[in-house]
């Protein structure tokens, strides 16, 4: 018999390469989420069983439970991954982040049933870092709103997998790219080659831990096996730092003609400086990402070009 | 010109006792809370200038500021304080606690005004303790979703008064006591004392420390003054541990025939050994309380025999 996931933010970035992921390994995947009917076509194309369009309450749960029959697992990948929403609208991205995931705790605690869940959470719950690369016991020291809130998700995780048994897994993931991100370092990057401005803030010497959304995806799904009242937590990276330079010079040598970054100098406030994750604790667990970071950032921009144009 | 407080959960033990406190200091009190239209004309006699009887939602808080005016400081006092609602409802002991104080902080941020926030919290976020007395800076451990929700409480708090400047005060108050309590341990000890079987779980060695509600509701309105963007974070206790044994015994000595009270020898799941707040934070603020447990005691006693009969 095939088991049944949800997969809440499925329209999302990393919620449609996880929804993949799952469905060619055989589960059968229901969606919930915003974005629209064009989405949930594209979304029946990677493999989807069902799809509702909603956002995740408690009472939209059990409609989905009712209509699409109890599940196994759910993952939960609703909700906002951006800190600088979270710097204008905190309100709104504590309830999208916080307020979602103790609906999915509640519906699992009131159901009979032993359901696995999933919450990815962010490097961001570090902040100020003091050593690298970063333990998942390292002091945590958000220095944004969305870093306070994506602790608070694991607060909860740990209370409910701790007084009722559920069995949880949190992962930390730490900077996920890949071909459909239209935001964030890759594509302000395109979009600024395409326009023959390739200059950026910051300096380009700030470390980043890049993971590949298809190895995130299949790290998301790998953490329903994770999953365990003690709610285990771990780092989604690949243990690897890059500099943002390096990262932009890569994709400036992809373009024709070739682009060099140039850098204002300044540091963004509320990021941090450097992110290396410490993947011990996930390669123990036999987890190792394959997707090799030239190869990924050439696709992105292969992607990219298509998509958008040059 | 006299100053305007908001009291969420006015109408509550602490919240009743704090609207007293700031009128009789000359402040216009404005309350906000469950209660009904009986508890709203005792709160006129002890002083309230305008009730609302609504939930604690940003809608609300925009609505009181409409009718009632813009406030210079809010004090906090709504949301449930038991352990065990926590246990059997969490998700309506997170939105009530947790979600409240989200609404609040986000009407401050909006306002234009520095409005002053302060936001009771409990000895509950200590949870397992190592050392006595118990510094604010003693690692959390909560036992119990109530414990992880103040923690959760007090992170947003932090979140806001850094990223928005809001100046905050949190004030982790021990265990509060006085006439009007209609639950938790004293009342239970008069109500067996009345039914004449004066025996209690646990092993009567557990230590508390005890705060009149008349010095807990001192201490919030002084907190609004102790408020700051660092949001400092308070331990309102005594500083003197108690264990339930004598404060028991005291009880049974003050009734009527005199009773004495035996103990099942069990501890009680979520709630931890021994609590004896460091209160030299307090102090150094110019705080030390003021009635004396013996004198809490008898006022208790007092109280349950005028209200409810022996």
């Amino acid at each position: 018999m095939t088991k049944r996931v949800f997969v809440t933010g499925a329209a999302g970035f990393i919620g449609s390469n996880t929804v993949r992921t799952l469905a060619e390994s055989g589960w059968t995947v229901v969606g919930i989420g915003l974005g629209g009917q064009e989405e949930a076509k594209h979304l029946r194309e990677l493999g989807l069983h069902a799809w509702f369009e909603t956002s995740v309450t408690l009472d939209a749960l059990w409609r989905v439970e009712s209509e699409a029959g109890s599940p196994d697992a759910i993952i939960h990948c609703a909700g906002s991954g951006s800190v600088a929403y979270s710097m204008t609208q905190p309100r709104q991205d504590f309830l999208g982040n916080v307020n979602t995931t103790l609906d999915i705790l509640e519906f699992v605690r009131q159901s009979s049933g032993r359901i696995a869940v999933v919450v990815p959470s962010s490097a961001a719950v570090y902040g100020v870092v003091h050593q690298l690369p970063i333990s998942e016991d390292a002091p945590l020291h958000p220095i944004s709103p969305y870093g306070t809130h994506k602790i608070v998700m694991e607060m909860l995780c740990k209370s409910y997998a701790k007084q009722w048994g559920i069995p949880v897994c949190v992962v930390r993931l730490f900077s996920v790219y890949g071909a459909g991100l239209r935001k964030q370092l890759l594509w302000d990057a395109c979009c600024k080659a395409t326009a023959g401005t390739f200059s950026f803030f910051g300096t380009g010497a700030e470390i980043r831990d890049w993971l590949h959304v298809r190895d995130a995806a299949r790290l998301l799904a790998d953490a329903i096996n994770f999953s365990s009242p003690d709610c285990p937590v771990l780092n989604g990276g690949s243990g690897r730092g890059i500099s943002i330079r390096e990262i932009l010079t890569t994709v400036g040598n992809l373009w024709n003609p070739k682009v060099t970054p140039t850098f204002s100098g300044e540091a963004r406030s509320g990021d941090p400086a450097h992110y290396i994750a410490d993947v011990s604790r996930l390669n123990a667990r036999g987890y190792v990402p394959s997707v090799i970071l030239d190869q990924g950032l050439a696709e992105y921009v292969e992607w990219f070009r298509a998509e958008v144009g040059a």
